[in-house]
């Protein structure tokens, strides 16, 4: 075999990695500056044991129990916005995803891929913000990856986060369980998130104003489930909002729902944005934000735990299930008609998380 | 609370969504059209009992044991190359990393973020490919998400898998076991994997004449498991090819090591390219080989047992662990001199996976 000398294959003069100060194709070729980069900017940040063994995995023990898995792609633009950014919201959509499934978050997985020319002072801040995240959920990173592809060819950062939580024995949460006669309530007022995103890529005057919910949901969910409140079914209310998550939910159980406007929150700048742009709250992602289905004779103690969490402080009852009809979802408005709640066919606000 | 009419939202005509026989950025906008894509292409390929369940994660029930954890994105161009695609890929890929931890591989995640406007026949491929795949492995799609990109913010597929599989009980595979005196066993030839992608990208006249060597390897490591021989590390050899994977395990474990040219395989189509392409095959990426540490003991029986799957049949012994050295790996070339086979700053071939 000839092997040409490694030489060959160095640039004469070797850039060093940070010195440029940007994503190169080389931080993810599996050499020397792929392992700075993760070593300097990633193992630094999300530092736990499991992370330390830089193996192909993470491994760790298990007792007997049911587990939880989940994975999200987080593509937002712009990657900073009022009240987050992708490095967090790439935590707590995950993290709120395992709480759905009733599940404590325990590992998170992240693969990031980066464009070529990328800040790696960018890439820091949202390495830095993830780590915060993961640390005010109780989460670890244990395991990652990162690809770059060139200039032109991705847009600065994706992020995949992939989560494992356990199941506390005995819950079991599932939209097959929701029945007529079950109640809905809404966590909190909608539509703050995709609208905080829309105002800051648009460069609204009140971009700034109106600040994203984006937040982790597990103690919450915890709590209800600590406490005993028997819930059928839980959905976080991200891409196509409230109207999405209720469809899909009646869909998988064959159930309708009324829901009332008058108690759906919806904040004051929120409101007024969302006219001027021509959008209805119901549509709008939160990353913040659920609905949990339960028998009527949960409400009130689900209502009391859920107001001792700042995420839920203002979680109302909004509405019932009934029997299956089509469509199934209607409103009763303010003005006293009933509206249809349909899942639109499309998208209001593309790259929202 | 003004709810604007749902119609509204909705395109006057809208059209249908396989119509167009491209992505929208409204298949990624959790509505009608992403749900159709969803259940269309994905949960009809890769159809299973917890995916079936469409919930926000897929839950399960564990024996007391211990998991393994792993995520790799796939961003490797073109799609199709001769031997694979970016669908396989993405699943053996990340079961090889599973099966490195030593874990018999379970459970998989696929995360996509497809570029508006990529052919559905093109995604309905790599999708058939990845369900194809995914039952060779004996492995399970559970959960899923998908996110559009606009147009010229992506490069038509990114896919991320993320996965989960269980060490068998007194399994213990880790580099900081390896030890002065180890034996290094090479699974076959390397190179082919790299080779074959960069010919089919620069349209070279030997394009489709070399073949991937993207296989799964799990069943090759659960046999030398379950044979009971003494594995002390095991690493595939994925960007930065053999090179790179013997580097970090020396770095991890704080030993040298010296290998031997004259015994590692690379086969002669290969090898011509690379020397016309100016590629050193130690460093090409490869997505079917792997090299396993282990006692001079066990070498004999564990050589037998790989032998018997046509993925390692061409298995041989390399090389020796020595005591630690700076730097860590060393060749002895076929013509009797000594080469430093240190980490290259860089990369050789950019998405190759």
């Amino acid at each position: 075999m000839s092997m040409t000398d490694q030489a060959a294959f160095e640039p004469a003069c070797p850039l060093p990695a940070f010195e440029k100060n940007t994503v190169q194709l080389a931080h993810g070729g599996g050499g020397r500056l792929m392992r700075e980069l993760i070593q300097e900017i990633f193992v630094r940040a999300f530092d736990n044991p499991l992370l330390a063994t830089m193996h192909d995995g993470a491994t760790w023990h298990v007792e007997r129990g049911t587990l939880a898995f989940t994975t999200d792609s987080y593509v937002v633009r712009p990657l900073f916005f009022p009240g987050g950014d992708i490095g967090s919201l790439a935590v707590y959509g995950t993290v709120n995803d395992l709480a759905m499934c009733g599940a404590t978050p325990l590992y998170l997985s992240a693969g990031f891929i980066l464009e070529e020319g990328l800040s790696l002072d960018v890439l820091r801040q949202v390495v830095e913000s993830m780590a915060g995240a993961a640390r005010a959920a109780g989460v670890s990173i244990v395991t990652g990856d990162t690809k770059v592809v060139d200039r032109g060819k991705g847009d600065s950062i994706f992020i995949n986060t992939t989560g494992i939580g356990v199941v506390p024995s005995g819950t079991h949460i599932s939209p097959c369980l929701v029945r007529p006669g079950d109640v809905i309530v809404l966590s909190g007022d909608v539509g703050a998130h995709g609208v905080a995103v829309l105002s800051v890529r648009e460069g609204l005057s009140f971009a700034g104003d109106i600040h994203s919910d984006s937040a982790p949901l597990h103690e919450v969910i915890g709590d209800l489930i600590a406490q005993g409140i028997e819930i059928h079914c839980l959905r976080d209310l991200t891409r196509g909002g409230l109207a999405a998550a209720l469809n899909e939910i009646a869909g998988s159980a064959g159930v309708g729902m009324t829901i009332e406007e008058a108690n759906i929150p919806v904040l004051e700048p929120v409101r007024g944005a969302c006219e001027l742009l021509g959008l209805d709250p119901l549509y709008v992602a939160n990353e913040g934000r659920f609905v949990a289905l339960m028998p009527a004779s949960q409400v009130e103690a689900a209502l009391a735990v859920m107001r001792r969490h700042a995420v839920a402080g203002r979680a109302v009852r909004i509405g019932v299930v009934t029997d299956r009809r089509s469509p199934p979802v209607v409103l009763q408005t303010v003005v006293g008609t009933n509206r249809i709640v349909d899942l639109l066919s499309g998208e209001q606000l593309p790259r929202i998380c």
